[in-house]
């Protein structure tokens, strides 16, 4: 993705490793200031995981794939470095996924850098190929609704949802993108709006709740989405107000697409009911940043995610093409991971 | 409304009239700080009701007709004041409405501050009404949702959307709200939490983007929102996020109910599409509270109403009862005012 650093514009993944280290562009600081997080063994990585330094279905995947060559690299025990970084967030299926390829890989005595590099190539393949597919779904003069932040810093480049519209833009289509700012933590007006501005397309912040709004007024073509967890049947684990998106965009028949590489679908999973979903702190709806915004006493419920059934869901945007819901469960010997 | 000032417990109006000076709480600075706005002119007025010192249809119209007496008061041209007034704010229909009441009223020799105070009793009384039609829909246990401010600083006292809920507590039933926040002026945060713990009744703060997941949990029984303007088919403007509730609700099967006086409904729309729709700064989207949250090159897009069509809403609670949007009609020549 393009970064800018002292006014120039750069090339940069979101999540590298150097040497047994691995870096991050800090997220929590974005988009006041663009600075690095330095994990340098197991405990850092989970402690950047819960704090959401990396977060993103993808990107989480990639720093559990990292975490675990690291452990490895520094001599450390692999499982058990495996069982402190599962439990650090339920919902993102990519982390399980990755810890289990790594684990895998490294048993059948692949170099653990090597197998982490292999994974993190893999998925940079698969975000491009979402973007390539889905680029053609996006028309000229297209206005597209995002919610959260799937984009380049979800994964280690491109994105997933924004993919497409990297792409697109990439063409010289005339496109212009609605930019939810995703309260409780602001993934989309602090995240979001930092990449696109980056890549020069055109955008507007508006609040979570003014999307209704301008999916009634005609004023939204489309809508695309990432993913954290997707079950057999197509129903998708993703940030809180995902649903809320694709219950409007049904009611004002606009297409809604979600898509994520095949790392992010669960096949032991029948539908999202089962999928485990975080409730995080309090604060997080109860102050902003460091401000407080509710009275002294009040309590707040703050679930992370949420699950839209597949009825809502047009088409999923995968490294395979743009598929639908009775589709996925031939997906998995398609995979190439 | 119960108002806690120095640990004691008080009985206050949002809004009221002292000598020829308005008195208002200063909702800005809510929760954090309880002071007042002190209105000696209509400069001040309008400056008031512009910032949001006062908001809510019902007490905008109540700053509005203060507004009128105070410049007959002070030997000022009545009509120069009401036009000043009228250009404030655009959705909310009351201040339309008391504006032209006070005016007649004038016309007719009744004495401007006798006018205003009648028309402030009638809010209260209409508050009261709405309250204790309402009631009886909130079954013990019943978990309710609501957005923005439809309490009592949102008219004088009681509130519109609250009055029912301030009454099913009074009866001793055991009752739970969801409080939206509201972004982007978080009045829900701010306001209504503020309301709902000087009451004592028990609610969680959620962001926007979780209605949706309690709803599809099961968790919400019943959504009491409030109204800017009803227009004679039953369309309802009201703050931007309503209409995604609305289609929420419908969609889970869970009754929508729009509580307001009969000051808010404009017999002269025949639906929504005509209903005026104020868009706001970008700041208040780009910053939450002075903190700017998005990157400086960043543009916002911020309607502050939306419209949602009457096949969502269940009923409208006012104070001639309950009824259904093809009972509105009919509900002029009830109309005590």
């Amino acid at each position: 993705m393009k970064v800018n650093i002292n006014g120039e514009s750069r090339e940069m993944r979101s999540v590298w490793m150097q040497e047994s280290q691995i870096m991050f562009i800090d997220q929590r600081l974005l988009p006041h200031k663009l600075d690095f997080f330095m994990a340098q063994n197991v405990e850092d990585m989970v402690f950047a995981i819960n704090d959401m330094v990396v977060r993103g279905a993808p990107a989480i995947g990639i720093a559990g794939a990292y975490g675990i060559a690291q452990a490895a690299m520094l001599g450390g025990d692999v499982n058990e470095a495996a069982e402190k970084l599962r439990t650090t967030r339920p919902t993102a299926y990519d982390l399980f996924f990755a810890i289990d390829y790594m684990l895998k890989s490294i048993g059948e005595g692949v170099k653990p850098q090597k197998a982490a590099e292999d994974y993190v190539n893999s998925i940079l393949e698969k975000c491009k190929k979402i973007g390539e597919y889905g680029e053609p779904l996006i028309k000229s003069k297209y206005k597209i609704l995002t919610h959260c932040n799937a984009g380049a810093l979800a994964t280690v480049d491109f994105g997933t949802a924004l993919a497409p519209i990297r792409f697109a833009h990439q063409k010289g289509k005339e496109i212009f993108v609605f930019v939810d700012e995703t309260r409780p933590r602001l993934q989309g007006a602090r995240l979001t709006a930092w990449e696109l501005s980056n890549e020069g397309i055109p955008y507007a912040l508006i609040a979570d709740n003014a999307a209704g709004y301008f999916m009634q007024k005609g004023e939204v073509d489309m809508v695309i989405v990432g993913a954290d967890r997707i079950a057999k049947n197509g129903d998708v684990a993703n940030k809180i107000g995902t649903y809320t998106k694709a219950v409007l965009a049904k009611e004002n028949d606009i297409p809604f697409y979600v898509a994520a590489p095949i790392t992010t679908f669960d096949f032991s999973l029948g539908d999202g009911e089962a999928i485990p979903i975080e409730e995080r702190g309090d604060e997080e709806v109860l102050q902003f940043f460091r401000e407080r915004i509710a009275p002294k006493e009040t309590k707040a419920r703050n679930p992370a995610f949420d699950v839209t059934p597949h009825k809502y869901i047009t088409g999923y945007i995968t490294e395979n093409g743009i598929i639908k819901s009775e589709d996925i469960p031939n997906l998995k010997r398609y995979s190439t991971m």
